[in-house]
């Protein structure tokens, strides 16, 4: 797996993400909301005290200290395959002003490797009809049909 | 809602479905393995302890002490749309022997009802292309398109 470009690191996700940009990062996804330092702590702390199951990884540019790309998995627990857990990739966002870089695909790699090392039988995620080519670049296949109901 | 046929109830799991054939009952599903009565708990008593996420629902024939169906959602935390929950309906089963009662549409309204209530902005699953058009009987419709890694 090639490295990173210089001046880039991938690491979990921290607190202080929420100065460097976290928040404006997963816009490119979809509705973010207007969160205030405590709605963020809340959920933060929340995924923390839930860390064997929620992992969230940033890229950061160091010399601006910002978010460039996210993503997470989350473990579930099933009982289906002897008490199998499935990764649910979730998430994926990159800044829109640094595409090319291949930030989405070292993302990806990362949640791979959690989901490989928590011991994972499976690693799935749901994408658009456009995006089934980046991800089976990822080494993903297309399985089954997601859907969706909104209260 | 119409209620159930007389002689069924719908209910949460239990730790004595173990005995009642819950683990069976998935196996129209996928492989379950052969859990000990020791694996049952330990991951029984895993989603108990994750209560506030995981819901896990059987409906039981009375009579014969059977589970005839079953299903789960769980409960997910985000940062998008506000720190917003989605459900993610999962294993969905209703034993071979018990086809046409409606126990599937059951399962999934209760479920609809819990990720409501909980609070989550959308509930989603994943399902084969010949089930498509029983979700869609469900409230569902087809959104996204699911990708699947294995180790
Ligand atoms: C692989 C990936 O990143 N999938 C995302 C999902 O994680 C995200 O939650 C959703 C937001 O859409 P929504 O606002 O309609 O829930 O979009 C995509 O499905
Ligand atoms: C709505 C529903 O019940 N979906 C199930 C999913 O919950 C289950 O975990 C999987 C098992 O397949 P697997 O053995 O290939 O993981 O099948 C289906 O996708």
């Amino acid at each position: 797996q090639a490295s990173l470009p210089k001046g880039y690191v991938l690491r979990p996700l921290q607190s202080g993400d929420y100065e460097r940009g976290f928040l404006d990062v997963l816009k490119v996804l979809t509705e973010v909301g207007d969160h205030t330092k405590a709605q963020w702590l809340e959920r933060f702390n929340y995924l923390k005290q839930h860390s064997h199951e929620y992992f969230t990884i940033v890229i950061v540019e160091e010399a601006k200290n910002k978010v460039v790309a996210a993503g997470s998995v989350i473990v579930e627990r099933k009982f289906v395959h002897l008490n199998g857990l499935v990764g649910h990739i979730e998430d994926i966002a990159v800044d829109a002003n640094q595409q090319g870089k291949k930030f989405g695909i070292k993302i990806i790699e990362a949640l791979k490797y959690i989901g490989e090392n928590t011991g994972c039988y499976k690693v799935i995620l749901d994408c658009s009809e456009k995006n089934i080519p980046f991800y089976e670049k990822c080494g993903f296949s297309h399985k089954e049909y997601e859907m969706v109901w909104r209260p």
